[in-house]
């Protein structure tokens, strides 16, 4: 493990991702980020889950180098994960630089992680290589632009498999062709509170998307957070997916629109009374569960947003929905730390960062 | 009706019953207040319940002009209940000077009121009268010892009932004898939050102590409040009466105390959690029932109590546990609201006099 590693780990968290200062730039607060994701394989060499260790070890070799090599890249940090303890690669997954099956992964394998976090670059995920790219609000194109010169630059140094007339060659065939994801985080308080969410949803899946809770395949849904992406990639043009997810994320986000209007209409006193109290809670409560806190800062996000609360950033919130995470409350406090001390150390940041008057406060 | 009338309720709903301005007085907040009743009738009259109108009307035309000659009542106010609206007879139940079984009465009675609503007269209730006297805190020898002054100046111009061996005659058999009711209103969040309380009110009731809620029999407990009184008074004095309510009262504190200790040892992180949660929401509720706004002004006087919770004046949470009572907040709105109208009412007052940093406001 390079020496540096414990101390790069350190450091981010002690900041959050770039990309994350600009999360109110969507002006509704409803889409709350972009990420785009290609999924790529080496011409030769097995796929990782048929791979030996020497192979996989040989794939990520020839992938630093490649990484190395190219521009776009020159600044990025890259990280070995094989004896990375499980703590840290949890902290990576809360960080969405690595999924979540990542984690679980004990054979050679990395990250490359771009300044700011915006980019990262998994290495024998599912995949032999994995590029993302984040930014705030809808920003298909923009992600897709950026992501397309590394994933350029790449492929001039690495041999990618690919074959007409399928397009990239994948280990699942449901990225097969473009490898390409597009996934839009967005925030549905509204629809959540007028239990229209599911139906609206159900749609959205009927349109070829599919929805998961903010970590990813089978994890929940905290926050009213939902994470829409396109569900196949085979036989569709790379337009044609940024396409359709804008308009799914269009569709969500005046569906949520709509239901903050009716609740504004019809029960604006609740609506009130339930973000006023959030704040109560969270600049007051000794003891919080990320459950608790996610549906707490959702409520006040959602105030924010409708006008009813002043004073408060939306990046600070955001910023406590990474920071209050159990990897990284277990950074801050230097030891793994069991739930209820985390419950704890969590309403104390929260509290440091909040303040009673309903103003967030940049000091700790 | 005295043209007075209604200007003197509105003066009384702007303000407190002055006993209560002293209501931090025992040190550890447990003994709220102690109030003594007498139940006296006038011999040669038919009880109550047994009175035609216009006997009803002479008892308490005898009853008014011996209160009008008495130096103790002299500066006290005879409000006539027989043609007072509803509301306003709720208002006085919620003031502690009728019971609520007064407020369903129609034919002739009335009430006379002290200054400061520390002594309060009901004539015809279920007996001829009731005398009642209120103190903050344990306060049973002192306020007897006013009460008996009234008692036996009232005694030398009105022929009471009376018979030997026992004592007083009164409408109820269990009331015969002094006639004497000794209560204590005790507020008890440790042990309803341990989960005690039961058992310990139901050990106070083998002693020969009623426990009810703080509206009198049948009223639901809220706010973790209890009223103790004694059962019987039947062939016991005065003294004996006063001593086993202080020896009963002695030992809820003592329970209580044990309760408060046994959770700042073993649960106080959940304790302040519960606590200053409860001042978060007091603070920021826009809708607040009154069963819930009870519920938040328990756990933060208890808060205050232990020490856990600073500038908070006991005295103000106890205001606030009467200024937001239903018709309470009906006379401050000047008309009878419904019940969704005065949880947002109650809200706003509660919130216009306990600040978010956990300060009372005396402002309003």
């Amino acid at each position: 493990m390079p020496p540096g590693l414990q101390k790069t780990l350190q450091e981010m968290s002690g900041r959050v991702p770039s990309w994350l200062e600009a999360s109110d730039r969507d002006e509704n607060g409803i889409v709350i980020s972009t990420s785009v994701r290609l999924a790529r394989n080496l011409h030769g060499h097995n796929f990782p889950l048929h791979a030996d260790e020497a192979e996989l070890e040989e794939v990520l070799e020839k992938t630093w180098a490649a990484c190395s090599a190219i521009e776009p890249l020159a600044d990025s940090y890259r990280m070995p994960l094989q004896d990375l303890p499980w703590e840290d690669k949890r902290f990576l997954v809360e960080r969405h630089l690595i999924s979540p099956a990542m984690s679980e992964i004990e054979g050679p394998a990395g990250v490359i992680i771009g300044p700011g976090e915006c980019l990262s670059i998994m290495v024998n995920e599912e995949d032999h290589i994995r590029l993302q790219q984040v930014a705030a609000g809808m920003a298909g194109e923009e992600t897709w632009s950026v992501l397309e010169a590394v994933d350029d630059a790449l492929g001039r140094e690495l041999p990618y498999a690919y074959r007409e007339p399928y397009g990239y060659l994948t280990a699942s065939p449901i990225n097969v062709g473009t490898g390409l994801r597009v996934s839009v985080l967005v925030h549905l308080p509204a629809l959540v509170l007028t239990s229209e969410v599911e139906a609206v949803l159900r749609h959205a899946t009927q349109n070829g998307v599919q929805v998961r809770g903010v970590h990813g395949e089978g994890s929940s849904v905290y926050g009213n957070l939902f994470q829409v992406s396109n569900q196949r990639t085979l036989g569709r043009s790379e337009a044609d997916i940024l396409d359709s997810l804008q308009r799914v994320a269009g569709l969500l986000t005046d569906h949520e629109q709509e239901a903050r209007s009716t609740l504004w209409h019809e029960a604006r006193l609740q609506l009130e009374d339930k973000i006023h109290r959030s704040l109560g809670l969270l600049s007051s409560a000794r003891v919080l569960s990320i459950r608790e806190s996610m549906n707490l800062l959702s409520a006040v996000r959602l105030g924010v947003n409708m006008g009813v609360l002043s004073g408060v950033e939306i990046s600070r919130l955001d910023e406590l929905t990474i920071l209050t995470q159990p990897s990284h409350l277990d950074r801050r406090e230097g030891r793994v730390l069991d739930s209820s001390e985390r419950d704890m150390l969590r309403a104390e940041l929260v509290r440091s960062r909040i303040d009673a008057s309903g103003g967030t406060t940049s000091h700790e």
